[in-house]
This record gives structure tokens, sequence and C-alpha cells, in this order.
């Protein structure tokens, strides 16, 4: 994944990247154990569900001044509040997804966004044949009216599902829109200004790490 | 994502699970400059395309045995080779979609993964107004058949794209048929035996870490 820069917690210390990206697996767990009615999770409990040890789990969680009782663990609403509050989901956050093939309209059908804070309020598209049909319920738009469905909706978030060829051009107009969040499906990097934060979901880069590990369990081929 | 166990490299050292996920980063920069014509490339160049500075390159390719010349850099078709190899991909290897609702089908349809060295091979429902449809060239088979399809395409990954309740039974089964690399895309943990490699794309995961920095944008509320 493309780093991000880091960012500042309490008192002052920065935050590591990889701390981040624990955050949205402690919130995943909470979820779930909200939803079961447990009212208490140990420290290790959330270390499994992160896949780190309970140490890690609570220097993460010092870092936003969430402390749980020794013996005890965290309370699990509170957390969650504390955790939903750290991650910037007080409110939801508006996407819009720009290229509605396959990919696209599969974030345009997911439902896993909305219990996590995200709704997908627009879409666009440059194939004319695609343009004003409904997906998910959202009516695709015309790539040209990017910027006032953005305004309109109050848009935070790109996500960005075009073809390769197409994708820095759209970054480009996302960000000249206001948008200053792009999540980046295009097997190609995109660049942004440094005020905007760029991730970047390369699926075969993911398969290629497990392919990697796969090379592993085989026998080994004489060096060359 | 989820940590993966590291791995020996050469001289028997333990090659960072950081240093396996910029592979394919520098992976796909080699494929765009092979394509264009490029002979030579420096360890500046493939550090902007992998986030990180020319000597954390310089080291992660030194795990693989891999020495530019200085002043000249690396010798793009040898790099290209040698972290195909690395990477395991000499030769393709086989996915099966488990899953064909709108992100399974993205999945068939991506034309990403083949010059990467994967091959969607197979695909399998449960849902029979999917089973015998065909999309992206593959024909759906259903999942009762997962094993036998398993065995006769020589699938090497698993790609589970069920709804989040269906995801740990699917992993299982998978891991029955002898596949032994899941890349699971429901946004629920999956369990699999120590030897079988999981990795974890989680979109709402990502979309929080998005927000997260929005967040830091954002003017900062009263400490609670």
């Amino acid at each position: 994944m493309v780093s991000d820069s880091s960012a500042v917690g309490e008192q002052g210390r920065e935050i590591p990247d990889a701390t981040v990206a624990r955050l949205p697996l402690y919130h995943r767990a909470l979820i779930s154990l909200h939803r079961s009615g447990a009212s208490t999770v140990s420290s290790e409990e959330l270390a499994t569900a992160a896949g780190v040890n309970a140490a890690k789990v609570r220097k993460d969680l010092s870092y936003f001044g969430s402390y749980g009782t020794r013996g005890v663990g965290y309370d699990v609403g509170q957390l969650l509040e504390e955790i939903r509050n750290d991650l910037g989901l007080q409110h939801p956050r508006n996407c819009i997804v720009v290229g509605t093939g396959n990919l696209g309209a599969a974030l345009l059908s997911f439902g896993g966004f909305k219990d996590r804070g995200f709704a997908v309020v627009a879409a666009v598209d440059v194939d004319p044949a695609r343009v004003g049909t409904t997906i998910g319920g959202i009516r695709v738009g015309h790539q040209d009216d990017l910027a006032g469905l953005v305004e309109a909706n109050d848009v935070a978030i790109g996500l960005l599902t075009t073809p390769p060829v197409a994708a820095q051009q759209v970054a480009d107009e996302l960000v000249a829109a206001g948008v200053r969040s792009i999540l980046n499906f295009a097997p190609t990097v995109v660049e942004a200004p440094e005020d905007v934060v760029v991730r970047h979901v390369d699926l075969a880069s993911e398969l290629e790490i497990l392919a990697f590990h796969e090379g592993r369990r085989e026998p080994i081929a004489p060096a060359s």
C-alpha cells in the first residue's frame, strides 16, 4: 500500500502508519462485539483481531488516550466511540465512484460500507451506455458533471475505478473538484498534491504477495 | 492487512514483511519500464514507485541477491526476471473465484491479472441463478463442485468474495480442497491453518484510514 503521511496524536506524539492501519481492525472487532452484547473486551481479544500482541494493542490505543483497566480490559461501548472519533467517523463520509465497470458497480452495491460510516452517494462514467443507468440505487452521471456532483453531495472520498490509462486524469479532476481523499483501484500509481491522501488497492500486488509465499513452500530452485 | 509469516532469503536472512510487500511495486514499475524500452533503472526510480528511499530499495533487493551497478542502477530485463522468480511467478498461478456477486464478477473480468502472472480459471457460487452462467469467459460452477474444480484446474489461490457469513466455511472448503493461498475480500476475519496464507482486502478499512487522515485535517474537537 502507498504509505500515508504520519499523524500527530495525544501529547503531540507522531502516530505510526502501522497503528493507523490497525485502527479499522479494532473498529471492526468492536462493532462485532457491540452487536453481540459484550460489555468489555481485553487487549488480548483485540490483539487476535488485529494480528499483533496485546502489548502492541495497548500501545496503539494509548496514542489516542484510550486506556483499559488492568485485569478487565476496555469498555466496548466507550472504546468503540473513541475509535470512531479517532477515525473521524463522527459523521458519515460521502464517496463518489468514478468508473462504473464491474469493480465500480461492485462498490456501488457493496453493503459493507454503511455500518462503517461511509455512504456511496454518487457515480460517474464516460461511457454513454452507462450514464443514466442506476446501480445500487445511484444514478450514474457523466464524468463532465464530476465537480458539480462532488459539491452537491459533499463528497469527501473518491473511489477511482477507471482503466489505468484514465486514472491520473480522473485523480486530477477529483482534486480540482475539492476531493482530498482517494482510494485508487487502478493498477497504476496516481500522483496528487501533498495535502491529498491516496491509498491504493492493488489486487495484483496482493496476489503476488500470496504467490511469493506459495513459491517459498515449493522446492527451492537452483541459485542462478 | 493481515501480517504474513516472514520468509527466509539469501544467506538465510529473514525477509521483512514490508520488503515482501514492496516486491509487487517494483514488479509493476519494471513491467512498465520494460514495455517502454528502458534498459536500466536506478534505485531512485524504483524508490519513487514504491514510496521509499533509494537505500531501502537497494536493501530490499539485496535480500534476493540482486545488486545494481554504482552510478548505473539495475538492468531492467534482468531485474524483472529476478523479481518474477522471487515472487514465484516463473509459471502462471491459477485462481478460483468463490462467490460471483458484483465483486466476484469484477475479478472474473479484471484484465490486470494476466500480465502479472495470474489466471482466473474457475468460479463457483451457491445461487442457482448464477450457476451455469458465463462471466469473463468462465462458466460458473456450483460450490458443491469446488474440490473437483480446484483439482482439475490446478488452482493455487482462492479469491473469497462471498458474503461475510459464508466466508469461514468457504475458506475451510478451499483449504480442504488443497488451496493454500487465499485472498479474502469479505469484511470479516477468516481463520486457516498455519501453512495457509490468507491476505485480506478490507475495503471498509481502507476507507477508514482515509477518513482518519481527513479527520486530522479538520479543526480539532475539544478533548473529551
